[in-house]
């Protein structure tokens, strides 16, 4: 029996060219993240359960993660997401920090689910957070530093929205305004994050199940028609609101507006965020196309992170963003560059075997000068050098027949220009000037 | 009950500084990686046990991995290591690949080892791969590689050595001069395996329970003895070996000689790599400080990884590096660079709250330029600036008190040379011409 060559389901093998792209998308998200100050850290593949049992929801820890007992019977579980993690190195070390804490990772995560378009077990996630800003700077600065990600990967306003609510204000109309409990009020908002995803019918009847009274039901609807930060602003006025409310909705928008960043927003009542940890701002970054209508992103405040380990609260605020549902939009919208072929700069080849010591010989020397340097083993025929030059992404080729061997000459071509010169084979530093 | 703010027992938390250097070690890696023309792939953190039971040493299934059933019921297993999942992945491929296939990466592994230095639960592990040279060629390929990199972390010859030998040479000393069956043999390649590890008293009672006749002890005695290139020559020729050991020793180490690389080598007949697969040359990579005699690096040939696959034997060459026994070399030796603080370009203050969205507009626009830009959310009194500027690792601070807001100016100061110049907020280019 042979066994199976494919990759265990709900996983990807990253061949070059896919790595190429992946590594591209790496390096963007690095680049942005080291744009805004923030500092790379990373923990560990296994955590113990017990750490996402305290801080992830629910379905989450039941149906979602890949847990087992380790040989020493610790319960514990591949990382499906990094914020408890970065919860847990901070709790460790922010006494000693100067704040605001900056932090990003890119870690590869697992989720037991079903693999679908944009879903897979394992991706990577960028995830970027601030601990210790002052009330609405973290915020401003995380929503400023997800609309940058995406235009340095070429994307604007017409290709992406952010979808943004308020923790609180939701708050404040299911528990003061439709006066729901604890319990009433959790359904409610598990039924408002899954609102987008069903039918009005569905949605409806999901309500329903809940027996609000008129009261509520009205609160709800009006809340539910919010499509602006206009709206939300006459919603909570004509609700009543506290002052602090609607002086945070007025200060927040009038920020955004003076940054000229106002154009990636809409308001929109749906976004909660699944995850309960969450305590302030929420928000989504949705793909415009009409054919990915999905977020491909999300993030919000928090302000408990660090309480199940016993330390005071510490505001924070941060977003995720995942490699497969980034790299479906950047295909959608052809922002994603062509990754065929591998970058390299001179492809050496020799036709006669006596040639072969140097030829390594010179492409050591060249690795000296930090070039990157592909050699052929063994004698290639003429005609077939430059095609494989080319898919190894060449921009030049080293030729050694018999007569350069000879003479302890190479002939060196340049693939664009087609242009050739012959250089003594000591002649290292000659050689390296016109690679350049 | 509060969480524990520990990792997982073998595990690493990275924070900031630590994260730094590993990306440093990846980046040389890659940079090596690249300087040979090797492209970057990757492949699932899971794949099925039946993979690692196809290919990997017993030890390593029985102890030492991390496996469990999936909600599925497939038995699967966190990569220990990434050469039964790069073989999966050039079976699937190799038809349509122009040979010789070069590939590298650097994929967290775990195995469940006891913690001890050099020797952690999880680690990164730098693989390079050659398929389908011409035979010898890997070989010598994947040997100057590895040498190149540990020279671009700035090690020299008298910091690491490549103990070197080759399986066929054991396995023509053990089956054709010693005459053991597959049975002994195997053992005594254990006992080989684990002779450095061993006192020669103890070496001496794992060979004597193998009940050797005394001309096969004799063998196994020289071969022992055995500590160069000339020494090996000699025992071989000898023996009687066949011609092609014979020719092939003399020729790889004659070119070994004329590619300058002959200092970095010793003939050790005690490598042979505890992994089943190798076929051909083995070899590790040792420090050579008294305080940490240790194997840094291992690999060597292999021709028949692609069997289990129903695959047409193809011959192979790599190596793995982890970054755990790295790091301990490269701080054994000084060669790790100070990670204590991040790089940014500029610290931006304002010491009026008024500038707060100047500032903030400031930094933006630096960062269009690409510029590495950390702001300070508040006001910031002028004598902590300086402080916390440097520990965030910024070459530039600019100010904005109550004058500059009035003016709409802004001083930006230079913290190596002190100079400070005063810059109207609106000429960006101006600013960043001065921050070059």
């Amino acid at each position: 029996m042979s066994l199976s060559k494919k990759p265990y389901k709900g996983t990807r093998d990253f061949f070059p060219k896919d790595k190429r792209a992946l590594d591209y998308i790496f390096s963007v998200m690095r680049k942005t993240a080291f744009e805004f100050g923030y500092e790379s850290y990373d923990g560990p593949l296994l955590e113990e359960v017990d750490l996402y049992r305290a801080k992830s929801g629910e379905e989450l820890i039941n149906d979602q993660i890949y847990n087992f007992l380790d040989r020493g019977n610790r319960e514990v579980a591949i990382r499906p997401e990094m914020t408890p993690t970065v919860a847990r190195m901070v709790a460790l070390i922010h006494r000693e920090e100067a704040k605001p804490i900056r932090w990003f990772s890119i870690p590869n995560l697992m989720r037991y689910e079903k693999p679908q378009k944009g879903r897979l077990r394992e991706h990577w996630q960028f995830n970027c957070d601030i601990f210790g800003a002052p009330e609405g700077h973290g915020e401003l600065e995380i929503l400023t530093l997800v609309i940058k990600l995406l235009k340095n990967f070429g994307a604007n306003e017409t290709q992406f929205e952010i979808l943004i609510n308020d923790r609180r204000v939701v708050d404040y109309i299911i528990k003061e305004k439709m006066n729901l409990d604890e319990e009433r009020s959790y359904k409610l908002y598990k039924i408002i994050d899954k609102s987008k995803k069903v039918s009005p019918e569905a949605l409806e009847k999901m309500v329903d199940e809940l027996n609000l009274d008129q009261d509520a039901k009205n609160v709800f609807n009006k809340y539910l028609a919010v499509s602006s930060f206009g709206d939300m602003l006459h919603l909570l006025k004509s609700e009543g609101a506290p002052q602090e409310r609607i002086e945070d909705l007025v200060s927040f928008s009038e920020k955004l507006d003076k940054l000229e960043l106002i154009k990636y927003f809409r308001y929109d009542p749906t976004i909660v965020r699944g995850l309960d940890y969450y305590t302030g701002m929420v928000f989504e970054v949705y793909d415009k196309h009409p054919d990915n209508r999905r977020a491909i992103s999300g993030g919000g405040s928090y302000s408990d992170l660090l309480k199940i380990f016993n330390e005071a609260p510490m505001p924070g605020v941060g977003f995720g963003l995942g490699d497969v549902t980034l790299k479906d939009f950047l295909e959608i919208h052809k922002l994603l560059p062509n990754f065929e072929t591998p970058e390299n700069d001179i492809f050496i080849t020799y036709q006669t075997e006596k040639a072969e010591i140097e030829a390594i010989k010179l492409a050591n020397s060249l690795r000296e000068k930090g070039l990157r340097v592909v050699i052929h083993f063994g004698e290639l025929k003429f005609k077939k050098i430059f095609g494989l030059a080319e898919k190894k992404g060449a921009q030049w080729v080293a030729l050694m027949g018999e007569d350069e061997f000879n003479q302890q000459k190479v002939q060196i071509k340049n693939l664009s220009t087609r242009d050739q010169k012959e250089f003594s084979l000591s002649d290292i530093d000659s050689i390296y000037s016109n690679l350049k």
